[in-house]
């Protein structure tokens, strides 16, 4: 299988507790092309519980969050493979997400994210997210992404 | 102080891994009144990071999460006080979560929710909160919570 779009991200920006490779404590999301899709399979700690048997919203809303800013950097990548001048390697972050719970996510399967990139426009990105679990959608979700400056500092 | 909302839900709706007191490795998020407003004072821990220094925005959402749907239950049970025929200790769960992420929001120090009732109707309450860090609002959401039928089963 090919790099999942965090493992492109630099160490310094891969700290993140949702999708950072180097936190050792994290949910280590992870995202990938599908097609003209972007995909994100995780499975929750037993702990990530919200009532007995069901996933806690938080812990979808991170998933989301993560699958979110990496389908938009892989989707600015994308558009701008061949060009000039602008940054080849983009690392975004989340402006603002929407998750609309439609029923109830049974914890003890895989959860499927998949990604359809809205609008990809500057350094801003829209990304609707559908969660499935064994074939249901159980929640939609949508990331607006900006692009982190490459000369950022806190 | 006074018991958190939290506090009051029942042993078998208090293991949320957001803030069920009867999830040990959760974030335990508690709730209180604070006048006409609800406050919940949260301090991450490290790993709770999104890019070094700030919080990871999966966290706060999930803060905002149940800060909203404890402020809901609170929210209710105060506006049915002495009502017959309706449940006085109900619980809220999550419809909608949106979250504008306005700033970087510091690691290092207390992360403020101070919660708004924005409507109360039948079994849906409406709640806004701004997330402060040293008197900086770093975050806005707003959680659409719907009351759990007290006989629910999964």
């Amino acid at each position: 299988m090919s790099d999942a779009f965090q493992d492109a991200y630099p160490d310094e920006l891969s700290v993140c507790y949702g999708c950072g490779r180097l936190n050792e404590k994290g949910l280590h999301i992870k995202s990938y092309w599908d097609g003209e899709r972007t995909v994100c399979r995780f499975r929750p700690d037993p702990a990530h519980t919200a009532i007995a048997g069901f996933v806690y919203g938080g812990v979808i809303a991170s998933a989301i969050d993560c699958h979110g800013t990496g389908s938009a950097a892989a989707a600015a990548k994308r558009a701008r493979a061949g060009q000039s001048g602008v940054e080849q390697n983009p690392r975004f972050v989340t402006a603002s997400l929407h998750v609309d719970y439609l029923k109830p996510t049974p914890i003890d399967v895989e959860m499927v994210l998949l990604g359809t990139i809205v609008e990809v426009k500057g350094r801003k990105v829209v990304v609707d997210i559908e969660v499935t679990c064994s074939g249901v959608v159980c929640v939609k979700g949508r990331v607006v992404a900006v692009e982190l400056p490459k000369d950022w500092k806190p």
